[in-house]
């Protein structure tokens, strides 16, 4: 038996971190195949050696492009190391953010343009997909609110340190994979409260996955 | 006045590194521009920083795709920080290897596929090619006992602990990529006597470019 791939995904202040730090002792509870909740770089060392490059507030000099290829590179690694053995052991892999998030904040927030950045990731992952994604809406006014609140000015690492067009161009790009990947994304209006968020991510995972229920 | 952009190539043992010690003074006495000797990460520290990932020993669970996005991500950083600078500001810059090594390397050596790894080369350079690449042949039994010889044990890095036959992958790769580029790779025989190769790649360079000298 193989297990499932499912990842979550949203602009900053769609609530993510909240939703995944109830949602995983929910599912834990209910499921019958183990669940494993992950997210980039997971605790791989060549891939938290490359996190700490990209997110180091110092290296203001770093290209775009840099920038994606790091990512993607980092991704590579948390994937062959920690998804793939978890998958192919029957586990239920639950990972924040993965390709959609390089589509969005360097394809289309850096303008890079996101077919050239999906095709380094389809480098990075080869035919691996997520059997589904959980895309966590918010318009990009109510999200960056919610991270300016919630956070001191230390937290703030290069990405949140973007202007409010980097966060809508990067919302945008979302609305655009969700509407083009109606097969495998579901999108969830993250404008509501917590709780109400939570109950629509775990009732879409035992829609689509009642087997493992 | 825009200047002009030569890369250096060859597998191990070829002896880049002596004939690039001797040629750029030659160069430096007889050109009318000015010359940047170079090689990826070329003291560009995010570049320098991604080098460190790659060349550690202890990473031995780094996966080659990994290895190969990383090479890219130094690649452009070093790119779009010293050499484009360079040749828009009318300088030679000489570049000790460039795409073709990881074609060769990662493509071939470590059977990623040479189309893979170019597709992803081709996002970390855009539309930039050298305008001249001086590729030193040497067969894989000549280079392995130069680099068994000169160096010490402590010296080997990660690429350096590969099997001859990765290194026969390498080299036939260099061929096929020197037949395919003929308008750009002048191929020299780097079995001869340094003196004789240095002549070689000083020679190609003056017929190549007489404007500069």
């Amino acid at each position: 038996m193989t297990g499932i791939f499912i990842t979550i995904e949203g602009p900053d202040g769609a609530g993510k971190t909240s939703v995944i730090k109830e949602l995983g002792p929910m599912l834990a509870r209910e499921l019958t195949i183990p669940l494993v909740l992950t997210r980039e770089p997971g605790g791989i060392p060549i891939a938290e050696k490359i996190r700490q490059i990209i997110l180091d507030p110092k290296n203001t000099a770093m290209d775009d492009r840099t920038e994606a290829l790091l990512y993607a590179a980092a991704r590579r690694q948390h994937l062959v190391e920690k998804v793939l053995p978890a998958i192919e052991s029957g586990k239920l892999v639950l990972c924040d953010r993965f390709v959609d998030s390089s589509l969005a904040y360097q394809g289309a927030g850096r303008k890079i343009g996101m077919e050239a950045v999906a095709s380094i990731n389809r480098f990075a992952i080869e035919e691996v997909q997520p059997d589904l994604t959980l895309y966590l809406d918010v318009d990009s006014d109510t999200g960056l609110s919610r991270i300016q609140h919630g956070r001191s000015i230390h937290d703030l690492d290069r990405l949140d340190t973007e202007s409010p067009v980097f966060h809508q161009r990067v919302r945008h790009a979302y609305l655009k994979i969700a509407e083009e990947n109606q097969e495998r994304i579901v999108m969830i209006d993250a404008r509501e409260p917590l709780q109400t968020v939570i109950e629509y991510c775990f009732a879409a995972i035992k829609e689509h996955f009642p087997q493992i229920f």
